[in-house]
């Protein structure tokens, strides 16, 4: 079971909502259960290099089934495991992704927010994944 | 200037249209005039290896302002440009992708579709542009 | 919009002046707001691992909008975004990386400069912008 | 020996010349005899897929002191070395890239052009060395 267009579609739609909210455009990457890429947008004005840190968070958290700052946990210096960052082709472990469950909580996808500051990013992923449960 | 976010959810929408009368679920990319990320689709069933072709695809068309397989044509045996698909790291060179123009013939980006036939997947790419242009 | 080769031009001769003033033979870079190559110039007896300095403190100011020491504060040990440089295939975040902007703000492109010291480098970015601005 | 600053500044400027007269804006490319980038130059309206293709032209003939298209030929199906415009993370063997030689032969570096008909490139090219030549 994976992440459908449908709610891809209700993820965008709810970030898209809340960055504008905020003021600030955002990319917003929607991965499935197998890491693959399936809907993404950048909104008008949203920073270039942010593209691919968007698409970072939605992988390093498709992969793990975890928050990306939960990821950094982790891998911080005293953590339990130093580079784990490094795998994988590289990970991003700052907030802004976030697993997508179903109700049952089997893991969909994953979605990745970036374009703002940390706590915005992470603010608006919050609202997208929260879109795909209310559709 | 460069493709709207208005203008490239045109794009997927009209791309998606064409794809369901098809009856072939398709990856849609669409990029803009500087050659990066702007809008992404990958309907339910689309094939995972045709991602990275849609990207490909979108890529090329908007790297050089032609459609794809114009520059197939460049690169074919007893082509002007021997060995051009091998440059800027690798270039799609067969059709379902196109460049995305203003009225006026200005370059706005470039949409790129597969996921089913060639001939199938430039139907759905000339209706993905038109779809723009009528927006 | 996206810098002109005129304005290119004026970006180079102004750092290769202040680099000559400074005595020390620089590298200098100039992206457009695609984050695409738009000029160069390697000043006689540059050292040639600053070209891929030069090239990359420019492609990270044009990825970010920002000075590239200003990406250095998000990405240091304790600042918001742990590993930020290792994102884009790779970020420059010590000085020397400007981003050109129009009298109205908007992101021309980025300047990218290395060779000296890095309070040379900014220096010489410094003058570099300053140039574009004046031509 | 290698190819200095004023050298590289009258190769860009004669090449520009050129391309102005024929009405195509170009991608100009010159590499020292280290095959390390010198000058570069993107003329305002120049393809964005021609950057890569100007720097692999330049960086070919760099390599084996020799025009493009001559590489061309030992790669060519039936030639004495097939396979050899893989080498090297892969050459560019079409016309627009010529070796840059001193009065008395020494190679001191190369010139890439891409932004046009193949035939157009190289005419450009053959412009901007006979440019440093009379420099």
């Amino acid at each position: 079971m994976s992440i459908t267009q449908e709610q891809a579609d209700a993820v965008l739609a709810a970030g898209r909502r809340a960055a504008e909210t905020l003021g600030v455009p955002m990319n917003i990457a929607v991965l499935d259960a197998g890491v693959h890429l399936k809907a993404f947008a950048r909104m008008d004005g949203a920073l270039l290099g942010s593209i691919d840190i968007a698409l970072g968070k939605a992988r390093t958290s498709a992969l793990f089934g975890m928050a990306t700052e939960a990821i950094g946990e982790f891998s911080k210096p005293g953590g339990t495991s130093p580079g784990l960052e490094q795998t994988n082709g590289g990970l991003v472990v700052f907030a802004g992704g976030l697993p997508l469950r179903a109700a049952d909580g089997t893991l969909l996808g994953a979605v990745g927010v970036s374009g703002g500051a940390v706590a915005q990013d992470l603010q608006v992923a919050t609202a997208a994944a929260a879109g795909m449960a209310a559709s």
